[in-house]
């Protein structure tokens, strides 16, 4: 039905506004603009023209332009607004307990396969590393750490993805054993307290 | 002169014993076997005979099977063995500091290109990451963490992999500020205590 559809008219005249096409042009669309153009350079409207449908459907699919980022560039089903959240809900003295929940709970669904392939396209091309960058310091710097107080917030960001990312690397791409099987509650009381030292702690 | 010296006899034989072509002989020879076998199956006298030189040559050059590893697999020109004495000289509640130093020491020194090279190939190639696992648990398990006495020493020892592996990823692959460019003091004292508590703190 759709091959017809697209048919009928030019390709992107041809799309259903809101259907299942929509949103793997946006998602297409969304991985050459954010690459091209950085984080905060890549705007909604550019990647629903890049994508040849209203930019209305960014929300309508994905929330949130961070959302359609999660989606497209880090392959994960979850809006970084909505993490950032329940990241925050609760005591501050937890946020490391949460983010490792959080991590694990999202990457283990995936089988891993998308850090590891995350990684992959990190270490390929030095544009996915600058785009990355952008939305870290966009998304969990300014709306994590800076909402916890902490002095050297931009210090603690990265010391805190430093331990994030060797987190992702031992458990979904080298795979060292116990780390790679360990169950959650193993790596929260191992791992977390070292988050939360980054997030809260003396580091100077 | 080393290449009409090899047109004089078959490739085996023509290499001047302890030349520079034999340096480069074991280094791509053991590339190969170490992937082929891993880090337990790849002997020295394997090695070598796959180049065609003597096994003497491996100590000659390398210093031992894990130096010849270290170059030609990590590329850093470093012997794990005295790097492993290295950390361990000293007191014990100071291993995670003198880890950051010597991390950053090494990897600094080849600008980080090489650790961004090593990443890449992990990801690429899963031998890579069963070697380097087999290599790790062979040298960072058994000498250093076995060393200092710990319980739980091979989650202990992920633990640690964990932190260094994201310590490279954020400063030589994807170079997060402030904490690609921070000097060698800041990291020790915010990430050494993180690193000590993996080595001999409570995680459970």
């Amino acid at each position: 039905m759709n091959e017809s559809s697209r048919q009928i008219g030019p390709k992107r005249r041809g799309r259903r506004a809101g259907g299942e096409d929509t949103r793997e042009a946006l998602l297409s669309a969304a991985r050459e603009v954010f690459v091209d153009r950085g984080f905060e350079g890549a705007t909604v409207r550019a990647i629903a023209a890049r994508a040849g449908v209203d930019a209305a459907m960014v929300n309508h699919w994905f929330g949130s332009k961070e959302g359609l980022f999660a989606k497209a560039v880090l392959q994960v089903p979850i809006d970084p607004n909505v993490l950032v959240e329940r990241l925050l809900d609760g005591p501050p003295e937890e946020v490391g307990e949460r983010i490792v929940r959080n991590f694990i709970g999202i990457w283990d669904a995936t089988g891993g396969g998308q850090f590891a392939a995350m990684v992959r396209s990190i270490t390929s091309h030095e544009q996915v590393a600058e785009v990355l960058r952008q939305f870290f310091v966009h998304t969990l710097l300014k709306r994590l750490v800076c909402h916890l107080g902490s002095p050297d917030a931009e210090l603690r960001a990265t010391l805190l993805a430093s331990q994030i990312f060797g987190m992702g690397v031992v458990r979904y791409v080298v795979r060292f054993e116990p780390f790679a099987s360990a169950d959650v509650e193993t790596m929260v009381r191992a791992i977390a307290p070292n988050l939360q030292r980054y997030l809260t702690g003396d580091i100077s």
